[in-house]
């Protein structure tokens, strides 16, 4: 399958069309942006790295039987993917206290949250993707009530997947964002990508930050952490 | 029924223990703050004012079923009402952009919502009230999931009450903030107050504003406003 039209370039990707008009090519880039854009990198071999990552991650969620617009990685940024009508609706996914949500609860970054919390933002660049709830989003009519819910069976399915996956390799899952769409059959596949970019990801023991904290609050070995977190995935379960 | 010890003083109201240990006395004050209570200021007459405005609005629901915490007014500034252990979310009900909505999802002031949107609000004064959703209020424990159901079924009841009976005494309700609270009975009850305080109130031909809107951008008429909305409630239903 080849690339024949650049269709978007986002923040850390690129999508092109190919001559099936239900899928497209995913490249990854090594760029990093935070903060809405305001803060702007590079890090090298990220592309390669999440491209990889995130293909694992999705590989085992359809195992599970997860629908996601994975069809194959094609080499080592490139990824083909079901072409899909992306809902404007983030969803962040929290196991422990971390970011926005220690500051608007008053929680200690680390605190353990008592049921794991869903989050739905407005993917809006413009608006600086506020938080809103399920009625912002019959107002706005960003998503019906049926895709809704099962965007959210979803997030909770992937969340109780990926915890336990990455608690075998010495992770833990603190958060993560999520983005869905309907494919040309107008079902809801899970889309984007699930990466460093995309989680938080800790060292269980050490607690050590791998993902892109590390870029975000300048850190330092911010390619390495990246690096540490694909190792882990490709390792043997202990 | 007298008051015995006070057990609270809040912004705009005062309450105090009676003989009863079931029932306390909410006494209206004229004190008026806003932003989270970096402004402050008095509106005359506005206890009286609030007392008999909120006491009509219980009075409707009550006769429409709602369980609320009123038993009577007992003077031009007291009302009885029953003891609640309030629920620390505020429930807000919104059926025309204005205030933290329209910026939130880039909509002029005045747009109507396709649907009513119901709002979580953390009530901590600390925190500065942040939007929170479900998931928020189950980690945090504020809480149960059953009670939640009955807070969310009692607003959108009372705001299709509210809307009629608002609607034809000329006046648009845009968005209003509502409390809940435990009886000793263990029963979810109306709490707080309905009145210019907690309310976004338009009229409905000319849009000007009736409510503590005026005290928060200094528009003027403050006290008239409140008494322009007694006046049409006690006014005959054409």
């Amino acid at each position: 399958m080849e690339k024949i039209e650049m269709l978007y370039e986002g923040k850390a990707k690129k999508i092109y069309s190919t001559e099936d008009t239900d899928k497209v090519i995913v490249e990854y880039k090594d760029d990093a942006t935070a903060f809405n854009g305001e803060k702007k990198g590079q890090i090298s071999e990220k592309g390669k790295l999440n491209a990889k990552i995130s293909t694992i991650f999705f590989e085992l969620l359809e195992q599970k039987g997860i629908p996601t617009h994975l069809v194959e990685q094609l080499n080592e940024t490139d990824v083909l993917t079901k072409k899909l009508d992306i809902i404007l609706v983030e969803v962040v996914m929290r196991n422990i206290a971390a970011g926005s949500i220690a500051k608007r609860l008053g929680l200690e970054e680390g605190t353990e949250l008592k049921k794991p919390v869903l989050e739905f933002y407005y993917k809006s660049d413009e608006l600086g993707d506020p938080m809103i709830n399920e009625y912002h989003i019959y107002a706005e009519e960003l998503a019906s009530k049926a895709e809704l819910d099962t965007i959210k069976d979803l997030a909770f399915k992937i969340n109780e997947i990926l915890v336990e996956f990455l608690a075998d390799k010495g992770i833990d899952l603190v958060d993560f964002k999520l983005e869905f769409g309907k494919g040309t059959d107008g079902k809801v596949y899970l889309g984007d990508e699930i990466s460093p970019d995309t989680c938080r990801f800790w060292d269980s023991k050490t607690k050590k930050k791998l993902d892109k904290d590390r870029f975000r609050r300048d850190l330092g070995e911010v390619e390495g952490a990246y690096q540490e977190i694909l190792k882990r995935l490709e390792g043997s379960n202990s």
